[in-house]
């Protein structure tokens, strides 16, 4: 359920925005930890250890403005549901941490990876989009990235945001990595069109 | 990433496929919990706690399996990794029961709801497909669900098993449990069309 609810820095977004943001964040670490571990690729569990440390600061940023709130409207029960929602959220983003944790530490590749290689031919695949690329300003959809290369984007970093689910509307802009899945095969044409 | 891994009981898999089928109900169990808090829908919140059992008994599953076959193969890195991360998965399933808590033990609506709910007119429905439906025996695909009703099947729950992910070739059976997102208006068509 991507939406269009970047608002920015933290400080100035209202509690339910930094729930939203939090959640949006979570599903992302999940499905990026998951990935890491089946295409066992460590670049996409970085991206997890990253992610966790913002989830942190919105679960601290919603503890202090939950309380101030429960100052102004008296509304116990109210300050309690956001600040329990902000923790079950970090819950799941620890559980994203921790097995991303395993990807980073394990040396060799794990038997989980194989298991799951046996049954598929996709893969996962980060690529940072340079200045000169002929993407950059264009829509996924013009690019018509998922047609032309089977690879499908499922999240772009910009910087330190990220954007969850683009879709063929989402504009690709100089500099920003883009995590795809798709066949091993599109892996090469996805670089190369990157590239160009 | 839905995958045609249903082995049936959990004692005769082997711990590759327990993990994954733990990934997938963890990966579910969030998706149901964070619709059930932005829906306020106590039924899903409710198939989430009942999930919770199943990563319980998984988890534990593994454990046994990792320590037997460690004394097989004196191999104490591998069945560590196992073991951390199946603790990893139930702590993401962990999260998602805690939010359908909040779900399950609040009385009136969140106001996390109401802020998702200015920018979408989406909801989550559960619908169980009565023995005469003329659903029964046919796909997804043959309904064409998603293009009559806007509604998207999104998982189903067949006695105690759950397809994570059903495609157009998923077969609708008798007594299955259909979770379907979509907009507020495919809600009445899609109940219609199961009871048909």
């Amino acid at each position: 359920m991507p939406r269009g609810r970047r608002n920015g820095r933290g400080d100035t977004m209202e509690i339910e925005d930094i729930l939203l943001e939090m959640k949006d964040t979570s599903e992302l670490m999940v499905d990026l930890a998951y990935s890491a571990l089946l295409y066992d690729n460590e670049e996409i569990a970085r991206q997890v250890m990253e992610l966790e440390g913002q989830v942190d600061s919105w679960d601290q940023e919603v503890q202090r403005k939950a309380v101030e709130r429960a100052i102004e409207d008296r509304d116990v029960e109210k300050a309690l549901v956001f600040i329990r929602l902000a923790d079950s959220i970090e819950n799941i983003a620890d559980g994203a941490v921790l097995i991303a944790d395993v990807v980073l530490r394990d040396i060799e590749p794990h038997p989980v990876v194989k298991a799951a290689l046996k049954e598929s031919d996709t893969t996962i695949v980060t690529v940072t989009v340079p200045g000169r690329s002929k993407l950059v300003g264009r829509t996924l959809g013009e690019l018509k990235m998922a047609s032309e290369t089977g690879m499908w984007v499922i999240a772009i970093r910009r910087g330190e945001r990220w954007i969850y689910g683009p879709d063929e509307n989402t504009r690709v802009e100089e500099r920003d990595l883009l995590v795809a899945r798709g066949p091993v095969e599109g892996e090469g044409e996805l670089r190369r069109l990157v590239k160009e």
